[in-house]
């Protein structure tokens, strides 16, 4: 069977599950420190994903660094599965979470009401920026594993 | 080879791309018809990929059903990717559609401002429900046609 790099248990695949960490963990940040997020439902959305999101890339993390440092990829179709169709739905889910944000970003931005102000803007456009480069990343885990499964 | 339901050429996929242009065309009707949803970016954008995604079913469903009528469906691995690729593209996109548009819709009834009068507002919520009717069909469509791919 020949490596599919990006395929679970692999170097490349610890990176992009380390950038999903990370990019997931700075919208977080942006999102929820110091600024009111919980008066608007996309923002409330956006913490909720991203609270699922950063475990799941997180555990992924740690069995593809453990896979990469005893030499012993995972090649169990059913666990591959798993893999494939639980990144997915996260993935779709950041998706949404992402644009939902940066429409109402946009929104608030344009309407010149009283509800932002600049700081807390620039905040939100951050969070989702970094929401949309998390999906980008999920969505590149799920495509590599889904391609390597009609092999096992 | 045996025959997929929903793949091109069958009846189901008949159905689906029918409710896809239907559901397409209604999202779009609603939003468009006498209200100004110019004003705001996450409708137009609605509006463009509601314009994009009725003529690609429209032209599939007319495909199909050629291919039902005369019982010779379409089994060339070219023509699938690509049909499965576009389907993809335009579901992701859908998706985004009607994530901002739902989550605007939201923020306008919940600011109490005078965005928004009930009798649009409602209306903007049914052409959000519309396209994510759409967006699901089109994910049926290419996961049916992803499904066929592997044993061409």
């Amino acid at each position: 069977m020949d490596e599919v790099p990006g395929s679970v248990g692999t170097s490349a695949s610890f990176s992009l599950r380390l950038g999903q960490t990370m990019f997931a963990s700075a919208s977080l940040l942006f999102m929820s420190l110091g600024v009111e997020f919980y008066s608007y439902t996309a923002f409330c959305y956006l913490v909720t994903i991203m609270g699922l999101l950063i475990p799941w890339s997180f555990t992924l993390a740690l069995v593809d660094g453990y896979s990469v440092l005893v030499k012993c990829p995972i090649r169990q179709p059913g666990i591959l599965l798993i893999i494939v169709v639980g990144d997915w739905v996260l993935s779709t889910l950041t998706l949404a979470a992402a644009c939902s944000t940066a429409s109402v970003v946009n929104l608030l931005l344009n309407s010149h009401g009283p509800f932002c102000p600049p700081k807390f803007c620039s905040r939100y456009q951050i969070s989702a920026v970094m929401a949309f480069l998390s999906w980008f990343l999920s969505l590149a885990s799920s495509l590599f594993n889904l391609w390597l499964l009609p092999s096992l």
